[in-house]
Order: structure tokens, then C-alpha cells, then sequence
């Protein structure tokens, strides 16, 4: 009907077809998860709400939902990359949302993170505290809102790549997180690549492919 | 004087600073890689017309010119990662400087790299010719003008990451690559970061640090 | 008074006004659509909330009211073109109210349509199932959101038109629908054209002028 | 080598793959056109320059220039619609050569084609004096700058399909023909679709499908 | 205290201060009209919801309140210009707010006005019914939404000023109005400025400033 | 052939067609004019060329050019109105290439002016110095570019109606006379209407019309 | 957990760590305030409403809320500038809100404020009654929405430094202070520097920060 | 004639009128700086080409030429504040130009300035091996293209203002220095206020004001 399940996506691309839950009404994400459910280990519901979620969870009761995250998923085993791990970063505690959807989509996705908080710019010595922690990960996720300036630091003190997750916190010209966006793509720093505004998810997904490598 | 090479940058990140030529006089370039030449084994200089690098070549005669990419370069030794490759694809013969300059930043900074060209969306079958060779990439690099498709229809057929370089090729609604910008940034295929338009460079260095991870 | 309803519409154009319902009450509607009624066979409201719609039933019973497209309508015979069909393609499950907006459309204008839903580029083996019946089509209506690639592939695939509608599904660098429609203006593909955001109605009219030549 | 050119295009979509001349250089362009004349009977070149075109021409003297247009072409026989007409509209002097670009198209894809040109709004009755010409078209192609209106008022007097195409005529708060695209895609008329700003190669393509359906 | 009404305005400028009601609370409009309406022989509040003015009414009610404009208003007696009238021309049913803001404005200041509503561009006809009403006014205001092409044919049949206003009416590529403000400001026809988007008090003012000369 | 000269103009709208000279050739120039000239008392072409006009002026002697307004001109008898004045005002040095547009407009289309220049708001007293003599205008255009805050000054101490011109004098945050254009637009004086970014053409057109009520 | 206090910051930048109150839970920030309040002798919390604030008072009662402001402070003694003030200056009712965060941040910092509001350039001779005032200032702050021309007329009448607030103030093609904003980015008058839209806080920091010099 | 110089004021504010070299002629700049120099100790003319330099010191003999800078300038006697100095600050070596500006100008109008140069926080250690002489400072000025982020690293360091000047170099998504200026206007830190893009004068000026308190 609505819907074509793409199944033959764990076969191409190693990971299943990631459910976007907004917009979708909660019957429709049921659905949507039983036939994921039933061909995959894995199962990931982003942007969905609270209420949403345990509407679901009625009818799906082994799924978990975390709530900063705004996350639904459903896990097997414990399958991914054993070794090393991934730092994700964020400047405010503002942008804690999406520094949560990337963190847990890649701990769903098999990789193992570590977290780093509320280190922006502005108090450059919380970052510098926390430097080999950083610079020992495989990679890392780097969210930022405001001016976005984050990534840049942190990219020049690295030498693995840096996913930039640009976020919409901020007001005025801030242009609801195009400020941040320009600054990440126009930084500096030459091992950055950049995600959509507020794609936690996307930061997490890149760096577990790049982990998992 | 007017620079400070960041000698640094080699222990700390990998590679040494990589000089962006672009408005800077040929008597800078030559001081400048001079000093970066004495301490490290490969030196490479981005955007720098024909003209200013054969002022610079009378100097410094060890270094190599590629015109397309407009790449200036001296290397001493092959270093890096031996197996895989970078696949680097692009859509259309007009983004063939962009997808030169990702691929030549590669080699030099010591990657294999595939190059698959003139492949955009508009003729599907001529990408899906080269399907296989993509998908056995570590990293891919997709750089394509106009609408910039051709990033999530890559994305969407292999399991590794994939860099996406927009160019500013096109006209009109294309608003210098704004277009392939946003198109990029918003793709439904997951596996997928951006960097700047026209940046090459970029999507060449970030591939070399996924391939050498 | 309030509004000079277009009667000679029908001559000149083929069709009689299609009211647009948004920022219109309930009570202007009745007004309008009685007045149309009157010397038309077919009367079109797009954009009217369910409880408008319902509203306006209670004075003219013999309209229907589609939910997912919005529209209300009324038709008295089967008029326009018997032979071919118009496909109406969309790329993601968010995009069907657009879409459907769209079939209505040319269904209550006499059109016969045939729906291929949820068939985005990030999984083209979906989109290429259907490949023959889309080649068949006198014309494509093609919908999508995110980046709005689908078009180009589309528009690469057939030798008939193609009108493409971007919607506004999406977030952040999205910019309501101004990334969608801007990759739609910048097809590498020759035979697309483009209407408003979320606009179907264009989409589904234009088709028909085609689809009824 | 740099460019895979698309044989199979005439038989997937009925025209040959049309070469897109602006930054290609006469070598290239000679080398793509002598394979596309090997398998097709129409070949294509738009966006060239006059000092570019005489250059092929020396290779190629088979082919033609037109110079208002910047289409390079070459054709065997007629093919094509030989009823009805296609009208080629145009606001002002300034909109000649895009509109010479959508007829110059048009016509060496076989179709016949009508031109009323300089009939902008600001004088209706210019446009008025030749409504029957216009009605009795089977599509039309609308091109204007400034402030792009004239498609509006076309679509308000026919019955068959308009493909509008936005100019980058004008200055100031026009920002390179943003003023018209906008205009054209916001327009109150219903069987209007929009291409690329300055695109009459797009305009012509469009209506040659619709015409020769 | 937080205002420091401009008691000079009436000299300096023939009106005396209109009062923007947007954002002041009631009780802040009460005292500022008891200060101007001790001054003068007209008092003018624009974009004042029904509520507030309800409030504002108990204590000052000699004060009339004009829904559809959203304007309070209190007026001793007929001054201004007895010979000659505005024309306030709108495109559609939804410009009807802003055309009445700029007749109630004008009315108030003292102009007689003739109301031409809902004679769009999509059919011609219905302007051109009122056109020697339209062109015996000494200026006239042109309201209109979506494209905004009203003001350009106006402007192109009439020997007197045109203001344009562009409306807000629209979606998608509209952006709020952006769309009908650039093609105001873009017109052929060389007799129209411009006001803000939405700014119906703008033009009936400027309109009446003409008037009465 | 390439243009339709609007002769109804004079007539239907009290002056002749005005040629705008850009992109036209000199010879297209000649041809309009001479068909003007023919019809009319009074012949203006704006935006032409030093060189152009005067190669123009070989085979139309009779023509006057104005270097600093670009305007070429020809004018039998004086017409218009021989009570009062346009105040033409302008900020800075740099606006007075736009400023003498206007001014050169008005005067040959019959008006008399008077010129108030580089009195920006910076140095208040500059205009204050002149405020009875534009006081006493019966309109005033009022040309500035870099932040645009005149127009907004002088309509705060005039009764008259104000035409505003934004420049595109300026630069960075400027972005070639938006930051002008959008000040005189939002405009909290409430006389003042707004025509394009460099348009002195229209602000002089706009004020004759008024002036010649 | 979710936030790192920067406790450095009074040693570093002389004043402590400001809360961004937007965003965050009344929970957050009691136990941020708690923590400073500790090391500090004044806190600060931005962009709180007044629900908030009340609870956070049942626990911190020693805190003051400033309701216009929408600010939450504590502060034991007098600290700072003893001789001098800061000028705070705005041009109309509505932009009360932005000027108070600025006064408020400005007294609770340590600086003497003076208050001029509702002095816009519409209505000159309001600012010239306080020109002493103003000139006698160390430092002046200067708020204003709409078209944002009144740090330019103060910054031509003063010999201190003005910091340049725009606020949202406004509808239409004021994009939401976009307007305001380029205005001060470009004024004329050269002792000026700016801050984001509608930050009082900014402004009223900076000004402390040049008057405690 | 063409302009009106500003002689009052350095009684007004402190310094003469400073001349805007761009778009005058060197005939213009010869007469306004003459008119200066009679009344004034400095003369500043900025954004002058060296021919047109060379130009107007055959005239002017006694003017300096600062060639990095583009300022024209004479100076007869120190003037200015005697303790404490600028720190100029500059992110890459292609910002000099801006920062010389920035730089000479205040050295002109009698301030000390300490030069920085390219310490951009890609190398962190670079800028940190400077933060005594930075912190010592009066007040900074800090330069910066492509993303920006220099002004809120150092912003975070210190205890004086900081006047942010973005600079247009970079390419892409930086649109001519949008991309640093939206950086500056977000930034976390506190103390930063803001100038237009490439405002090298315009910051010198600004630290002067401050420093010379
Ligand atoms: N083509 C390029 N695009 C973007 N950044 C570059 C490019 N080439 C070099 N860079 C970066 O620019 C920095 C050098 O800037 P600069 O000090 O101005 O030479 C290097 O550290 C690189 O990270
Ligand atoms: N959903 C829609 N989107 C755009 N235009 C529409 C839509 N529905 C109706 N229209 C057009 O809007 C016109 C009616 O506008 P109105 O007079 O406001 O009802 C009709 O002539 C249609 O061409
Ligand atoms: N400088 C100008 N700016 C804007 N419009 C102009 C200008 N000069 C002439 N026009 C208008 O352009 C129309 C002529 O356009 P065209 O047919 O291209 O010569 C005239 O009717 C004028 O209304
Ligand atoms: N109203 C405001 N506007 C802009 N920045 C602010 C505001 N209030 C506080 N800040 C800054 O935001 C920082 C705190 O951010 P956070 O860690 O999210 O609380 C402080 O260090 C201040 O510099
Ligand atoms: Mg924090
Ligand atoms: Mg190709
Ligand atoms: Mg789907
Ligand atoms: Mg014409
Ligand atoms: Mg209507
Ligand atoms: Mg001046
Ligand atoms: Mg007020
Ligand atoms: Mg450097």
C-alpha cells in the first residue's frame, strides 16, 4: 500500500532500512516495523515522539525507546566493531538532542561511544581537558549550534576524519542553523565533512560506517 | 613575517598543512614550501594557476604540476595504505577539475585511487556499468554540478561512506551550486557527508583518512 | 460582492475555476461553488480542511470530500480522454498528501491515472519494478521531497514529459521544499518541467491539458 | 576517456543526447558530436560561442550556427509533427535570445514553430492582437525578465499547456532572473510549468514533447 | 514613560501619529489615543485585533472599530480633497485584509475611494470591465498576492500613480511575499513604487499624501 | 521584426514608451527611436553608453546625452507643469550617477528640479540645512545606498509624498543595495514608497506623474 | 552530567559564566545558578519567562526577576564604574523588550544606565531633545527594529562608541530583524559596531565591558 | 558642488570626516582632501587604488601611500591616547589586507597596535603562544574569513572587547564572506560586537574610540 519496505537493503548497504518517524502516524510505523522486524536484527525508528513511541511499544513491546534521543529500536545481538570507538562532541547543552541521536544510533548500529559535553569554544580549557580521550577515537561526531565553531577546533587537533553535525540552536541571524552549517562546510580544518541541520542521526551513521570499516 | 607554517601539523594530524594558493603570490608559495619541504615528505600546494606554478617550479624544480586539477606537488616516497582504493566518480564532463583535484589530493597524500567520470543520473545504465568496481571502494567520492543527484543514487547502492562534493557547475536556479549543495545535504541515501562547493581537496583528504584508518 | 467568479473560464479554458479553499470560510465557498455549479459539470476545491469540507457537504450533499488530497469536488459525467493515463510517481511515504492531490485532480478532470508511490532514489531497484508501466504513461507527474532527485531519474527513463512537483518534506538545510525545487529547475534530464511546492494541483492540471491534447 | 556519451538515449527517450557546449572546449566538442552524428540523424550543441562554433565548423562543415540562438546543429531530414505549432512568446527585446534558443530547438527537433515576440504587459494590446494566434497553438513557450508576468496572462487566455521560462533580463531586486522564476512559479493561471531561469533549450525540449505526442 | 507621542506630526506632516497597535497592549493604546485624540481631529490604530479594540472601546467609545481592516479609528469631521477618488484594486478574494487596511486608511484620512476587488490577471476580462473607472482616479492602490502580476498590467492602462502592495497571500516559492514584492518592484511599466509586503495602511496613505495635493 | 514600439503609449498613458538602452545595440536604438521620434515631442533612452549614444547621435543629431545620468535625449517644445518642484535629494557622492538619472528624467519629461545632494544622515545638519527648500517641494525622490537611512529622515519632516531609491553603493553585508532596499521598505515613516535598487528612472517618472497632477 | 560550568570564566574574562536561560529546564537551572551563586558574587540567567523564573525563586529566593527583561539575577554588592554611564537608547514602543535586557544586564554587571527610549529618526526632534545626554554618555547602546536607521543618526551626533542592536520588530520584507540588522552592518557613520538580533544582552555587555575600561 | 565635506565634524566626534576612496575620481579625492587638510591634523582617505595614490600625491605630495592597507593618509603631530595598545589579529595570511586596514587606520588616528598574524584556530598552539600579548591588550581587533571562528576563540580569552571584522575570502558556501559574519554575529563568547564583511576600517576605527576612552 503505502509503503515499499526496502528488504533488500541489510544485503546492499549492510545496514537495514532506517525508519524517519515524522510524519508517519503510529499505525503506520507498526506496520512499517513488523516487516523490518521480521527480516533484520536490528530495527531504528528516528524522530518520534513520546507518545508515539509507547503507542508502538503496546504493540511492540521488546522495542526501547529513549527519549533525549528520540529514538525507538529493537536490537538482537551485539554485532559491529569491537575496537576503538566513537567521540561525539557537542559545544552546548543546548544541542544535547542531537548529540543523543547520533550517540544512539551508533550504539544501536554495533559501535561503542564515547561522550563529550558541553566543551564549546568560547571555554576553550573544558576541550583541552578532554584531548586524548578525542584524539584517540576512529573517528569522531562533532555538534554544534550557534556560530558552530566547534568542528574547526577540533578538527585541527585530530588526525582522524570529523563528521560536523550542525544544529538549530541559536536566534536571530542564526538563521536557525545556517550560521553553523556555512561555518562547518567554509572550515579551516581539512578533514571535516558535514550533515544536515539537527542530522544526529546522520553524524552517527557515518561514523559507524567509517568505524566499522 | 606574514605566515606561520604550522610545522605541527604533521605529528599532530598526519599530514603536513596543505597551502591554498589562491591569493597568494608566487613569492609566497616558494618561502612557504621551502619550510614545509625541509621538514616533511610530501608537500602540496591547491589552487594555483599554470602560470604561478611554473614561476614557482623555476625554484623549486622537484615539483610536479597537474593543470586540470591545478594541483602543485613534490613527494618523496610512496607511503600509505596499499590495499583498496578510493573510488572517485563524477556526473558530468564539466566537473572533471573538481573530481581531479579529489583525486590527485589522494594519490599524493599516498591513496589508490579509481576514477569513474561522466556517469550522472540522467543515464543511469552508464553508472550502473561500474557498479561493481563502487561497491568494492573503501570510500567513495561523488562529485556532481548541476542538481547533484548522483551522490544519493550512489549512496543508496553501496555499504561504505560516501564523501559528495558539489560543484558550482550549471546556471540560472543553480545559484553557483547552491543547488547541488543543498541537494547533498539533504539526501535520503544515510551513509552520506558534504563538504564545501568546488572543494575538491577536501573530498579527497577526507577519503585518504577513511582509507588509511 | 467579495468575489467575481470566472464563468467564462470553461470556454476559454477548457475547465472552470478551480477554487482555491484555503483563507476562504465555509459560508464564501457555498457561495462560490453554488454559483459554479450552476454552469459547470465538474466544481473543484483544493486545500479545504475536513471540517470545512464536512461543513460545506451539509449545504451541497452531492459533493465528495478526499481527505488525504484535501479536495472537494463534484462531477457529473465522465468527460475527456479514454485512451493512455497519467502516472503519478512519489518518492517517499510523507509525500502522498501532495501526490494525491495531484490524482485527484486529474481523476475529477477526466483523467485516467495510475499511482507509483514510494519509489525514491535511495532504493532504486523499487522505482525500476515498475520501469514499463511508467514508459507507457502519456506523461508523468513526479513528487518528491528531501533532495528531490527523483525527477532526474525519471525524466532519464522515458520520451514523454515530465512535470515535476518538489513538496516541502524535509528539515533543516531543506528550507521547506527550497532544496527539492531548486534540484527539480537544475535537472540534467531535458524533458521536466516544474510547479510550486506541495503544489499537486499544478502538477495533476497540467498533466491533464497534456494527457487530453 | 572524459566524456561517455549516451547512445542508448534515442531509443530511451526518442532524441538524441543534446551536448551542453558552455565550458567544453571545440576539441571536445568535435570529438562527442562526430560520434553522436554516427548513430543519429539530429545532433545538438547549445551554449556555444560564435568563435567556438566556427572552429567545429571547420571539422564539421555539415553543421550550422545560429548565432542569436548559440546552437550549433546538424540534420538530415525532416522528422516530426506536421500539424499544429508550437508558439514561441516573449516579453521583451531583451528575452530574443532565449527565446531564439527554446524556437532554434524546437524547430531542428521537428517541430513547427510561430514567434510573437516583444509583447509584454506593459502594452497588452501587442499580446491581444495575436490571441487567436496564440489560442490555436497546441503549446506554448513564454519567456520573459523583469518581473516575468507575461506567462501569467497567457495561461489565462488558452487552453493547451504553457511552459514558462524565466530571463535574467533586468537589474537590481531582479537578482539575475530570481524575480521572474519566482513570479512564474507562483502563478495564479493553473497550466503553467517553469524551467531553469534562462533556459530556452528546456522551454523548446518541453513543448516539442508535448507537441509531437 | 515608555512612549513619547509625536504631538508635532500634525504640523510637521498634515496627519497627525497613526498608532501601530501590533504588539502594544490595550491599556498602552488607551493612553496613547487619549494623548493624540486631545490634539487632533483623527486618531488612527492599525493591525488591532477585535479583542483589544473591544477593550479599547469601553473606555473610548466614540472610537470605531473596521473588522476586516483590523483598524480603530475616530474622526471629527470631513476634511480632505471632495473632488476625484482612489482606486484600490485587488487581485483575489484572499487580498480583501490589505486592500480594506488601505480603503479604511484612506477613508479615515479623508479621501473618497472606489473598491475594485478580485479582477486578478488569470481573467483579463474582469479588469478590463472596470478599466475607465480605473483610469478616471487620480492614483491608484493595487493589492495582489501569489506572482503579484496585477500592478504591471494596471500600470501599463492608466496616466496616474500606481502603488503597488504586494501581499503575503501564497505558499511554497511564495516565501511570505517575497515573490509578489520582487515582481512589483521589477515592473515594465513605469509609473509603480512600492510598499511593504502586507502594508495596506502604506499604501492608503501614500495614495491619500497624492490625492490631496 | 525584433520590436513592437507601444505608439498607443502617449495616449493611453500621457508619455511615449522610454527605451531602456541596455542590451540593445545601437543599431536596434536607432530603429525605436526614429520610430519615436516620428510620433512623439518628446524621446528618452535610459541606460545607454557613452560610446553607444554617441554613435547613435551620428545619425540622430538631434539628440542630447547626459554622460553622468546615461540618459540620450530629445525634446521639442517644453510641456508640463510650470508651478512648483521635484526635490531630488541623495545621500553620498557616490549616489549621483542614480540621483542625476532621476533628475535628467523629470526635466525632460517637463518638470523643473531642484538638486539637494550629499546630505546623508552621518552629518545631520548637512539637510538640515535645506529643509525649507524641501519642504516646500511638491515631492521628493530621495536616492541613498550603503544602509538607505534618508529617505526615513526626510519623510519624518516632510508632508509631501517621498519616492525612495535605493543605490547599490556599498559593499560586503551591502549585497549590492539589498540592505537599502529592505530599510526604505520597512520604513516607519509613513510617506514613503520604494521603486528598484539603481532605478532613477522610476523615482524621476513617479514624481512627474505626481508632480503633474 | 549535561553541563560543564565554566568556573574559570570570572578569572579569564572578569565577569562569570551567563546563563542562556532558552532551552533549558528550571531543574537545569537551579543547579547551574546553585553552582555559580557559590564562586561568584553576581549570576545572571537570560531568556527566562516568568514561570520559570518563579520557580526557580522558591528555591534561590535571593534572586530577583526583572519581568521586561526576562532576566533572573543575584548580586551581593556593588561592583564597577563608579563615574561615567552607559547611554541606553531606543526608537520605538516595541523594542522596550530588547532595550531592557540590555539595561538590566548593563546595571547588574556594575555600570550606571541611562534610559532613552522611543526617540526613532520618524520623529527627529525626540532624539535632539537628549542630545546632551547622549553625548555625554562613555558609551552608548542604541536598539531599533523596522528599517534600524538610528544608530547611524546617533552615530553621526557622538564622539563614543555606539554598539548597534537590531530587533524583530517589524513584519513584511523585515525578515524577522534581517532588515535592521544590514542597516547597522552598513551605516554611514563610523564608530559603530553590532550585535546579533534582538541580543540586549550582547549589547548591554559590550557596553560594560568599554565602560569599565 | 558634488559634495558637501563634513567640517564640523571633528568637533562632533572626535576625528575629521575619513574619505571612501572607492568610486570617486582622482580629481574628487584631490579636492575633498585639500578642503580637509586646511582645517583638520589628519586625513584618511581608504579603499584607494596606487594609481590613483600616485595620482593625487603629485598633487599632494606630502600624503602617504600605504599599499597592503590602501589608504592614502597625512598626519601632522601624534596625537592619542599614550598607555595601552590595539591587538590586530588575523586568522589566515590572505585576511592581511583587512587587518593592514584595520591596522593603519589606527596608527593614523594616534593608537599603538600590536600585529598577530596568521594564527587561525586550526593550529591552535599558534594563537596560544601569543594570549599574554593578546590579553594585555586595550581592546582587539580580530580578522577572519572562511568560517570565521577565530573572534570567539579569542573572544573566550580575554577581559577586554572585541571587534570582530569579517573577511570575504574563501569560496563556495562562504558567499563573499556571509559565511565568517553570520560566525561573528552567533558567537557563545560575550564580549564580541561586529562590523561589515572586508571593514578593516571600520574595526581600527572602532578600537580607537575604545582605546582612546
Ligand atoms: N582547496 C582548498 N580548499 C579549502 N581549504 C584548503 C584548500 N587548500 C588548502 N586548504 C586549507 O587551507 C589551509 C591553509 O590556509 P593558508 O594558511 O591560507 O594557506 C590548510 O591548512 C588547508 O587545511
Ligand atoms: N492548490 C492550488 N494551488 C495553486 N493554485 C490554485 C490551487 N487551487 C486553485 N488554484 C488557482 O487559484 C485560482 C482561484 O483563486 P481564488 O480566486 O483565490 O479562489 C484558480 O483559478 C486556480 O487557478
Ligand atoms: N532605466 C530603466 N529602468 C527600468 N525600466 C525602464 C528603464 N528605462 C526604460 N524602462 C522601461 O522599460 C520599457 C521598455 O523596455 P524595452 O522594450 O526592453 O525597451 C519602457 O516601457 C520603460 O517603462
Ligand atoms: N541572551 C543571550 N544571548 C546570547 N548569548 C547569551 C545570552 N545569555 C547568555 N549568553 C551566552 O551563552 C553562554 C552560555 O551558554 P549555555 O552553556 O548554553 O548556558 C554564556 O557564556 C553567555 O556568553
Ligand atoms: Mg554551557
Ligand atoms: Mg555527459
Ligand atoms: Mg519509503
Ligand atoms: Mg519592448
Ligand atoms: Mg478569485
Ligand atoms: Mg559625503
Ligand atoms: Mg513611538
Ligand atoms: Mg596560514
Amino acid at each position: 500500500g503505502f509503503a515499499k519496505v526496502d528488504h533488500h537493503r541489510k544485503k546492499r548497504q549492510g545496514f537495514p532500512e532506517v525508519v524517519f518517524g515524522e510524519g508517519k502516524t503510529a499505525e503506520q510505523i507498526i506496520s512499517i516495523i513488523k516487516a523490518l522486524r521480521a527480516k533484520n536484527n536490528q530495527v531504528l525508528v528516528t524522530r518520534i515522539s513520546k507518545e508515539k513511541a509507547e503507542f508502538v511499544q503496546k504493540a511492540c513491546p521488546e522495542f526501547t525507546f529513549n527519549d533525549t534521543a528520540q529514538i525507538l529500536f529493537w536490537k538482537t545481538e551485539a554485532e559491529g566493531n569491537s575496537h576503538g570507538y566513537i567521540a561525539i562532541i557537542c559545544a552546548g547543552t543546548s544541542d544535547l538532542k542531537v548529540a543523543e541521536e547520533a550517540a544512539v544510533t551508533a550504539e544501536v548500529l554495533g559501535s561503542k561511544v564515547r561522550r563529550i559535553y558541553d566543551v564549546g569554544v568560547a571555554g576553550l580549557h573544558r576541550l583541552l581537558n578532554h584531548l586524548e580521550e578525542i584524539q584517540n577515537a576512529t573517528v569522531s561526531v562533532v555538534v554544534a549550534g550557534m556560530e558552530g565553531a566547534l568542528p574547526s577546533v577540533v578538527g585541527g587537533l585530530v588526525s582522524h576524519p570529523v563528521i560536523a553535525v550542525p544544529t538549530s540552536v541559536g536566534y536571530g541571524a542564526n538563521f536557525n542553523g545556517l550560521s553553523a552549517l556555512l561555518t562547518m562546510l567554509n572550515s579551516c580544518a581539512s578533514g571535516i565533512s558535514v550533515v544536515n541541520i539537527d542530522n544526529g542521526f546522520g553524524g552517527g551513521y557515518n561514523a559507524v560506517l567509517i568505524h566499522q570499516l
